[in-house]
């Protein structure tokens, strides 16, 4: 997988890419990040990527010509997606981060900036993709999640394939709560079923423990979950 | 505002530290940010920070009393808050920012990593947040993403207070589309209201964008949006 990162401020990706699993994902070069800079792509000797809104308005918009210059600078594999991480896309969830993990070479990501991008960037781009309702300053800490979220789904880069199986929204069900050592930490205990070796115990009261805990929390959740199991139990009679 | 970062991965921290908003809000020390890790916390001479789950399973958990430690190392401000960054809590959204950085003045956050952290950690924390319904290697970028959108909201963070007002989720609508110069870029051209200098024509024209926008992208917004406008013109009735 090829991710392509289009932003104002590359020097930001340095730590998280030299990092946990996604630098041991670069170097087993399973992916391969390639920053660039819109700045670079400038032809007035100001280096201007930002200008003022038409029709009014504080704060400064990301300039059309930069990034188009930028994304069309780079190479173009077979499968290839251009991402603007924006607060006007689609919602960031794990079906997402699946299909783009498992149906694309290439992820060109446009990191916004400022107050947002000229609309004409959309010309561009071919989806995109808010991390949540909620306002950062720029795109660049949505496009680490992103890379990361993808990252981690590729072959090759988690240990084991049942440590993502087995983990919450992939059923989706938030997890079940999960204890080790010590049995007895400051007066809390471990639950008694999870030290019987009674495996089918334990993932009866692992389930209930799911269901009662995204019932609490999530209803949303819950009730997505019952209606594609009737739906799946459905179908097999 | 103090913020206290408890992770296993601190250097991850370091580039987004040093740039853009943060790096300038912690120049000028409108907020102050903590590294703090648990492996520094342990007193066996492996130094370790993780075991296996009671009851079976795959991959590690982070034990507790490394970050019990850690967290009992820190200083404790009045109004004081201990996040977990979870996929089980709560969505992390605007208000919710913006309560964070109303409200307090020191947030601890809590970096889980490997397949989660023991239960029992949650006898330490406050409020568990979650930055989506996805999956990610860890709650560092989880952490930077509440760093930077609650840091966005200090007093003397943001230039202008009005960059804030206008922006998207601040009103719960999607934002209005935007552009800036050239006037005519690869023939796409400007919409017209915007050049006319009429401001009642072009904010008339921006909100009913938002609304088509939200409407086509996001009736869920646009649903809790009419309701709440509904809510307000009957209370000044």
């Amino acid at each position: 997988m090829r991710f392509d990162i289009v932003t104002l401020f590359p020097d930001s990706f340095a730590s998280i890419l030299n990092s946990g699993l996604i630098g041991k994902a670069l170097s087993k070069q399973i992916a391969q990040v390639n920053l660039i800079n819109p700045r670079d792509f400038t032809t007035d000797k100001h280096r201007k990527v930002d200008d003022e809104p038409y029709g009014g308005g504080v704060g400064m918009l990301m300039k059309p010509e930069p990034i188009f210059a930028a994304v069309e600078s780079l190479p173009v594999l077979p499968r290839r997606e251009v991402i603007l991480m924006s607060p006007q896309g689609q919602t960031m969830n794990q079906p997402l981060l699946r299909e783009l993990a498992t149906n694309y070479d290439q992820l060109v990501v446009i990191c916004g900036h400022y107050e947002g991008v000229d609309e004409r960037v959309l010309h561009l781009v071919t989806r995109e993709i808010s991390l949540g309702d909620f306002i950062l300053t720029g795109g660049e800490i949505p496009a680490m999640a992103l890379i990361n979220g993808v990252m981690r789904l590729l072959p090759g880069t988690v240990g084991k394939v049942e440590s993502l199986k087995s983990e919450s929204f992939e059923e989706g069900l938030l997890d079940y709560p999960q204890y080790t050592r010590p049995a007895n930490f400051r007066g809390w205990k471990v639950p008694d079923v999870l030290l019987s070796g009674n495996h089918n115990e334990i993932a009866k009261w692992r389930l209930q423990q799911q269901i009662q805990r995204t019932s609490d929390r999530r209803p949303d959740l819950l009730k997505a979950w019952l209606e594609e199991k009737g739906g799946k139990d459905g179908e097999m009679e």
